[in-house]
């Protein structure tokens, strides 16, 4: 039942790079209002906003030693995504896991648990978004599995999906629509930058969304 | 069901500005300990101190039609605060809404639900008290109502009651007991300066409170 | 049923100050992983790293008398450790309260429960680990005890025991293990710096703690 | 600030009969889907179906002095409502006070905190919701206030309010809505009979509420 | 973006009934502790046991529209599915929709949300695993899926899926491992039997497990 | 670190079978208000009330392995108390520990965490009280240790304390105490039918309890 998938598929770091820029709330927008993780997922530190291809761990409560062998797997540009198999607010995570990580070229870490050692990880610029922090730390006794598909605060994530992530949590993108997303992303940015001005100006959404009439039709009255 | 009430009184702007001073905690004290809301409303960002008259939303559950309808009815120094009609935690409010809010004047926003694109309203300025930070969106469909008494994070909030907020949350005062908010405020704030001098001196809120007999009839005992 | 100890056993401040440079994560480790408090004890500020002798406050919900009592039993370098008797995140404690901690060389508080005038409380650089920021005040009208042992954070807390807490949180050392516990993580602290280099070098874990034969024994399949 | 109201206005006793009857989930639908209290009151006992007008108490944490007075205010058919002035799930009312509400023509208690003696008050027929049962008792050192508004698991409810209780929850209905709302209820219990019987003969909501055609001008695809 | 898949594949209906009567601890252990749902999941009244193939929902917040589409989509032997595109505990289902499902054939509810009318749901032996229990209703206004891979409480759920639902929760099987899981549930609980004969019969789990040597040599010590 | 404390001390049964009269509620009384555990912790069926002196398990999370361990350690009228070292909901103990455990005269399991196999445990007159309902299994691969102190649910727990517990919750005394405790919770019920009486015939607890004249002194105001 434990097992590392090793020849992942990943998307195009082209792609990946256009989607970090979108930010969490466009691309989440882009793809139909889905994707997004738990908001309890939190950034350690503020101000991060990455994306990349992950690496997907379970692992069982309380136990990160499947986070070693997740690391071999790291290519330039992953992203770590730990899902324990039931809620555990553990630290599975602290620095010297991130400087192994950070020596393989991983972005980060989005894990559905707890995190520790974060003044270390913020000084060296290593960006997790979790669920808890947590000096608590784990043991290494029971196995799990490397690149499976796994549901971390409330997603599915699978091996080689994009993971975007910022100050507003994180968003999965599915590997084969990532394009796609990058695509309808860009024109949002387009389209939000326009309306932006419109409003700093004073106009109202009501106005340039064409509202009064739909909401006169469903009934409200102003009194 | 759905109304908007167009013509709220507001508080004095003068007692406005003499609450905002004062800050939450020391408001809370003066109108007799009551009128936070529960502890889960926090800043998107630390430092903020504001105080204003509210705009306030009832909405439904991931739903922020009415924000939009909401932005057209504040004044200068308002502050917006939403209640959904049930529990949720979808990022009604971005920085499209608050480049709108900001320019009729909103001094920031109150939200019993989530808010998104925390990075640019910290970058605007614009300060958010609020249950969650979650990109997940909202639609536009079911209709709510503007300035309608609401319950938000456990408080009844009617418009153009003031509410203060800063790092340690949210207080609302009622808009007739405003002024006399402020005055009790001031007192306060008068006589803590005299307490922190004697403090820090090294004198024990035992003496200078004069807590000593009292304790002991109640049966402290010292061993 | 309501007492003060005061003649209580402090920790060695040597040893004090040897804990506090380990940090939580560390002390955690070198002491079984054990002694951590549950990890919804969060600091108001990022950065501060203490360590200290405690004294315990067993308090009633709503009910701060017992701080001011606690407050004169303080000498330099200790640690105040606040325990509801039932669980309640009001704001036992501000800006007054920590000013009069200070002059007695308090060096932070810890408690299961709220915190209030946390901008203060930084600019005065008075740390503290809480389970909630909340203006909501106490009133001073039932006993508590002061120096009894309390459970705080799901962790039991006697009197003159270490606290250590930083970004990661909160964790106890019981006081006749202090000096056993601060050798035990320095040798753990000099271990892991040559572990960090190797890791950074690109070195795996799986390596260097020679994992790779106990996962094929335990079933780890690659495909 | 502590005060008791002596004279409040109740709703119609066959109004409210009408209202029990009709039940929780029907009034809050026909008072146009508001009303609910928070979905964590739950009931102590299955198959209690209540409705009485409401004497409200607004009590400190963890102190349950002001149910005593409450109880003199009591009538024939009143529902006592507790609301903390912070959150506190400790045990405020048990056997003895049931005792003597019942005595007094009390129909049951809704309360945002904690029961206790569940065992006997299920024997003895008393009804109650709340948001914990607890066996930790309360002081009777603070005093607070009977018959003032008070938010109750997220709702308003003034004194006299009529309050409907069942195993779906807690819904308030405004003392001078509730005519009008009972009539409403027994309309739509009429309208329901009759669905459930072609709904039961197998035709479909999607035919009954003739609902396709709006289905699929909004988007639906069948695949 | 809303679709309902109509054509669906279901888990051959023997299969299903063993698996209902092994139960959801067994089936979780026979799938190698995998597939339950969160703990949160509670069943309105105790004593009900279910499996069957699932129809699946993914729904608004606040919004049961796609409900009245699923019901259409249903078989006998089947079991609804719904989880909610954000998180959310109205009250989505009531004795009208069970109606109409049960004339189906429908054997249950598996939401990750509110339920209402329990007391009905009750008397009609519909059984229900839900979040929460909620009188508070729904709209019908924005459009959802049906017969989408949805996660609810945590885990993939597909349409087609085996749910086994009783007391103690639920857990899925995939389609495709139904066969495999049912025979290996069998072989537990004959394995079971046995056990539980020698341990009523006072002999230890230590011994018939052949623990003793296992302990030791991970050093437990008995003092 | 892991040990098994063989030799424990318990509590004289006369003194235990005296507190399981009581119940939870007036135990808590009789020993000043402390000693609950935290209120999420409920029992798997209702009309339960023991008493036993404790066996106490400290495992980690999501690893039942320790339960065998103290399961030898059982002694006719035990009560089993497990706590994890870190928070977890998985289903420790099912229906063939608890048939194990009974055949040892075991009377019931307080447990920090889940439990499952709730039906056939509710069936064989097993009494759990837990903090979770989970069919989620466990590993037996990690271990902790047998009769040393625990924290469970909030409270200090060692080996030999009385567990009361019933449909309130759960409470612990200290062996030492035990015999007091029992004749003041003796003293209290006697003194309760007293006042029960007269309760019910309806006079108030004001004029039983002369609070009137603090209540005024206090500031309590009728209108």
């Amino acid at each position: 039942m434990s097992i590392v998938m090793r020849d992942i598929l990943r998307a195009d770091p082209q792609v990946v790079s256009r989607l970090s820029k979108a930010g969490v709330a466009t691309v989440h927008e882009a793809q139909g209002r889905t994707g997004c993780l738990a908001s309890y997922m939190r950034p350690i530190y503020a101000g991060a906003q990455i994306a990349g291809s992950t690496v997907t761990i379970s692992a069982p409560p309380g136990d990160n030693w499947m986070v070693h062998v997740a690391i071999e797997q790291l290519r330039e540009g992953d992203i770590l995504v730990l899902a324990p198999t039931s809620p555990c607010d553990n630290g599975y995570f602290g620095d010297l896991l991130a400087t192994s990580a950070m020596s393989r070229g991983c972005r980060g870490l989005v894990i559905d648990a707890g995190v520790r050692d974060v003044r270390d990880l913020t000084a060296m610029g290593f960006p997790v978004w979790s669920k808890a922090v947590s000096a608590q730390g784990t043991v290494k006794e029971t196995l799990g599995s490397v690149n499976v598909p796994v549901v971390c605060a409330g997603r599915l994530v699978e091996a080689g999906d994009v993971i975007v992530a910022d100050d507003d949590g994180v968003v999965v993108v599915r590997r084969a629509d990532a394009e796609a997303v990058a695509a309808a992303a860009e024109k949002r940015l387009e389209a939000e930058e326009a309306k932006r001005r419109r409003l700093a100006a004073g106009e109202l959404g009501l106005d340039i969304y064409d509202m009064r009439r739909r909401l006169a039709e469903k009934g409200l009255k102003y009194v």
